[in-house]
């Protein structure tokens, strides 16, 4: 059974404190795990990625490939149904649309000391996509983490992907061929995010590595961040739902049940002011769960981690809503807005009762990667400046370096710094 | 003496790879250590902080103080010279200036198929800015890591800074309360971003470290990474200046050695296409090195580090310097726009021969905090995007669901997600 808290009893404080408090972390025989097998396909190269992948993959990669071809991608991608194709490509249009909005602009001009003063913004050489094989594969990510890598302009994006006894989900493959990647790799694992890090000699290295993977391909990204830029430490996924009484329990019920689905540490809490209402949806989740193909990851991760929070207005919820800085927020009232404006914290925001978190997971635009664990407190979802850098530049004539050279040379010499000061001194008349 | 390479010698390739390839890295012990003072921190709180600071820093808080209060900042302001105070107040209102267009733009819109969607950016609450001690107590630094969160309109910004014995650098001072910071924390090291990352009883956990730190503050900001942001992995500091005949041999020596003073494993390197002028640069950085207050350093730095390289045409460095994507580079030739253009990655570029570094480190606008160790391949210098996030949203109408549910929910099936497809189609009509 899920938790039951209400805000006015007595214990509330210290139970939702404890909510909070329950995210998960790291665990320490992963971080030792992760750092021998990054150490050791540093060192190794090739034969230790073959050497894994046919240990945890049970894949010969000498014996039946390293990688999936472009024909083999395009086989794919004529091998699915009309019906999934049309979907892919809407999404894939859908979401390059949203995208193509968040590239940033230059900046260029000369302020009133005389001093030219910009940045621009360019795209990062290469970038690694993470796709998991087994229950996670899922051709959605594939397209959030590779249109916006398109969009910013990168040049080189490679997949690695884990392809458990050889086989490669053709879904996939058929996403990789819509958003034109011709570079896919059978390896995955900490071992893989280690090749995309420090390149081997099938693999060049990158510079970006995004995309989910389980607590192994999470922590390697961790440890090798600063060595490549990587999207964010992602968990368990999560949802919040705030709603009134006159929502269909059924579909608040499915909303609930659409996180809870996807990992047995997966995690949804619905907040509601009306006990009627929590009584009707928990009735309505068990109802649900049995008929679900994956009512035993939906069972242990509602039972484990769900939760029925009642509050006495919505507006109440608010505060707490910001504690858990949750990845995916429903607000399912008539009128969205005076809550949606209170929301200071949270990775995406699904206003009203026609929205559903899972047309953003598809096809909606803005990206499904979004921050987890309370992240959304100081990190936001996939975008496209994840694969962008900006150079800041300056250019100074005679006369600006008259106008503001004094002050550098001043705070130089307070710095204990001379060299500094004689480098701006020398240009001064 | 510096490394001196000739890109027509057959050796150059193999020895610029290994210039390019000796960037440092995070040393085993230090990573160790600072996993141990964590830890302890997390567990013990404001004790385990009284104890390492009264071994590291030789002061006892409890006894001696725990913070600088709001009446020491501002009596630390009203005790500098007025050329200093001016000097602070013309680099906090250029930077203030600078970074003031870096605040991102909302979105709101509805597309054609009826979606609203789009994107709120919001500041993270609390920041947590460390200032080291001792020699690279730098008052730049509290403006430059400071003035974008306050941009940002970050409600809390709280200083870490260790006071050896003590003492505490009262220009740090002048500039946190010409920032506008209240909360001044005397306690250094790992242990101190330990304290902003977990909170004690005293220190509130922040959401956002950024500033820069010796190795077991870098190390700290690296493993904390998730549980808080950080501004970046920092490395010692390098410059790459490009240089022609026609530039003064003094200016280029002292716009070398403002990188070679800030520590030994600092990095300045100079490519020219005129071997008289490499020779001439090299001899006025002999005769300046003695007369810097900072001679050890600078000595050290350049002799370990310092390279000198020549080329066929300057148009042949720019592939080079990619290769270095240095934080810092100096383009000093009458017209740079056409090598500008060839920059791919750098931190920050400095046009002209009037524009020496340094005005950048000070007084110009753009930050001076800024990737190093070739991060610049994949990431930027810090700014008011590092103390914000991004929400995006999302809102269907009855008629949006219609049009674009039907392919989320073949999507969801697809991928063997029936709650996802459920909570879709329940909706659609």
């Amino acid at each position: 059974m899920p938790l039951r808290l209400d805000s006015r009893d007595p214990g509330f404080a210290a139970a939702f404190t404890a909510l909070v408090d329950a995210r998960r972390e790291a665990n320490e025989d992963v971080s030792r795990d992760v750092t021998a097998i990054l150490k050791r396909v540093r060192a190794e190269g090739d034969a230790a990625l073959a050497d894994y992948t046919q240990r945890f993959d049970r894949h010969d990669l000498n014996a039946s490939g390293w990688a999936v071809t472009p024909a083999e991608t395009r086989a794919a991608l004529h091998g699915i149904s009309t019906e999934l194709r049309d979907a892919l490509e809407l999404a894939a249009a859908r979401i390059a649309a949203y995208h193509e909005k968040q590239k940033p602009q230059d900046s260029d001009g000369v302020d009133a000391a005389g001093v030219r003063l910009g940045a621009r913004w360019s795209a990062v050489d290469a970038a690694g996509l993470y796709v998991p094989g087994g229950r996670a594969a899922y051709p959605s990510s594939v397209l959030m983490n590779a249109i916006p890598a398109k969009v910013a302009g990168v040049e080189r994006i490679a997949i690695v992907t884990p392809t458990p006894g050889g086989d490669i989900n053709p879904m996939v493959l058929a996403a990789a061929h819509i958003a034109g990647i011709e570079e896919v790799w059978r390896v995955g694992g900490a071992q893989a995010i280690a090749a995309l890090a420090y390149g081997t000699d099938k693999i060049r290295p990158v510079d970006v590595i995004t995309g989910p993977g389980n607590a192994w391909v999470a922590e390697a990204k961790r440890q090798l961040y600063g060595v490549v830029g990587i999207d964010m430490v992602a968990g368990p996924s999560e949802i919040v739902v705030v709603a009134d009484g006159r929502n269909d329990p059924e579909w608040t019920a499915a909303d609930l049940l659409s996180q809870s689905e996807h990992d047995p540490t997966s995690q949804s809490i619905l907040f509601t002011d009306d006990a009627a209402f929590a009584d009707a949806v928990a009735q309505a989740v068990e109802r649900q769960i049995p008929a679900l193909s994956t009512a035993a990851v939906a069972r242990a991760s509602w039972d484990a981690n769900g939760a029925i929070i009642l509050v006495g207005d919505l507006g109440e919820a608010m505060p707490l809503v910001d504690r858990l800085a949750p990845e995916h927020l429903e607000l399912a009232v008539d009128d969205p807005e005076p809550l949606f404006a209170r929301v200071r914290h949270a990775g995406s925001v699904f206003l009203g009762r026609m929205t559903p978190e899972a047309v953003g997971d598809y096809v909606a635009g803005p990206n499904h990667v979004l921050p987890t664990g309370r992240r959304a407190r100081f990190s936001s979802g996939l975008s496209v400046l994840d694969f962008m850098k900006r150079t800041s530049f300056l250019s100074l004539t005679p006369a600006a370096i008259a106008a503001i050279g004094p002050a550098a040379v001043a705070l130089a010499k307070a710095e204990g710094l001379p060299a500094h000061a004689a480098s701006v001194a020398l240009r001064l008349p």
